[in-house]
């Protein structure tokens, strides 16, 4: 278990990335902001823009919509706060482009054990609605569901969020 | 925040309704069943006329499918008890109307802001599912999980509701 | 109240199942895995050979895609922890095969009352996403909600898991 490592789980629109900016504070140490999102279309391009300028300056902004693994590699220091939103949307990412999600999930974990500095990880809970009808979206939450799970077991402290609120499901109880 | 002002969060069938009317006990105070649901089909009808008959003659209903914040402007007591059953319906109301969703919810916010007794508000939890194909189920998606968030910011208490059984996201613990 | 009915409720993918695997520790107790899925196609084999791998040698297997209620009657004993893998999928069993699923859940309840036994059941949390388009789906999230709170009412303890972990949402908290 890596205590610096913080997942933060939640539903869509449930201010589960407000939340984990939060966690983040303004301070000496350095923020980078790891985007998986890709600009697809306009609908996307808007809630991206939306998300960096709440934000603000107060992040660096890098782009990981495939190599995350990689990117935690290169930008952890025990100096920077990273957060990555979201776990989810790099794994349609990952399928979309036909890679192999399980390696990549490896990786991840690997780079997470590893990281030298605090990682807050944004995801998104998907399995709590009717079984969807085409499979490729019933093997999207198997994976998101697995991964989520596998992130958590490494996590220290692990939040649902609902409505913005959070519920402690391990580790430290919430900062209110 | 306003401490008499408490939101309760649920999934569909999972108790929200029924738990919330507990927090209203029967007393010296006088009940109120703000309805927003429109009786537009069969379907909708029957869950009206269980829910109702499930209420008995305990609760006066006022139905606000539309004019919710005007209702609780009018209807709201410090003897009074309000129900507000339930926001995420309202919301699919205006847009099926295709009424200003923003102006809708700021005068609802302020309504609760101003209220001078307790309001009770049920809000369904859509967001926990794989992100619905079309584009409008996504749209009310953000709209709901935004208004659950504004909701929650103004309420003093909020309960997440599943199989009948609240967890406590803000405020006193569940009444148990 | 049953103290020794436990409920596990959580999404697809959540880990519902592991975790109730872990209420019922190895001892000098026997072990029954009462299990409902049909393996009615390829996918669905898969998992439930997933699921029996991972359980291995420590739990005998009864198939029970009906006859849930007489499964239980006939095999809790004092000494045999009931492990029952899930709730919603009997659902959907009955609903295939056009069963009286009041009376069947009826039923299910009074063995529950009658066990001499412990039995924990396990059971999806399917409300928490878009209402679904189809009929068909509406009554099946109708029907597992609301058996969802019928067994949660007979229980004595009752968990919500996500990612693995458990929230309490009733009786014991989570043995961590």
């Amino acid at each position: 278990m890596r205590p610096a490592v913080t997942l933060v789980l939640g539903g869509a629109r449930s201010g589960k990335s407000r939340f984990a900016e939060s966690l983040a504070p303004a301070g000496e140490m350095g923020r980078v902001y790891v985007a998986t999102a890709e600009p697809v279309d306009d609908e996307m391009a808007d809630r991206i823009a939306i998300h960096r300028s709440r934000r603000g300056s107060a992040w660096r902004t890098v782009e990981a919509p495939i190599a995350l693994a990689q990117t935690i590699k290169r930008e952890s220091t025990p100096r920077t706060w990273l957060l990555v939103d979201c776990l989810s949307v790099w794994l349609g990412n990952l399928m979309h482009h036909d890679l192999d999600v399980g390696a990549a999930c490896e990786a991840l974990l690997e780079a997470l054990a590893a990281a030298p500095g605090p990682v807050v990880l944004v995801a998104s809970e998907v399995g709590l609605g009717i079984v969807p009808d085409n499979a490729m979206a019933r093997a999207f939450r198997d994976h998101a569901g697995r991964l989520n799970q596998a992130v958590a077991e490494v996590a220290g402290t692990v939040f649902f969020v609902a409505a913005g609120l959070p519920v402690t499901l391990k580790g430290a109880p919430s900062p209110d």
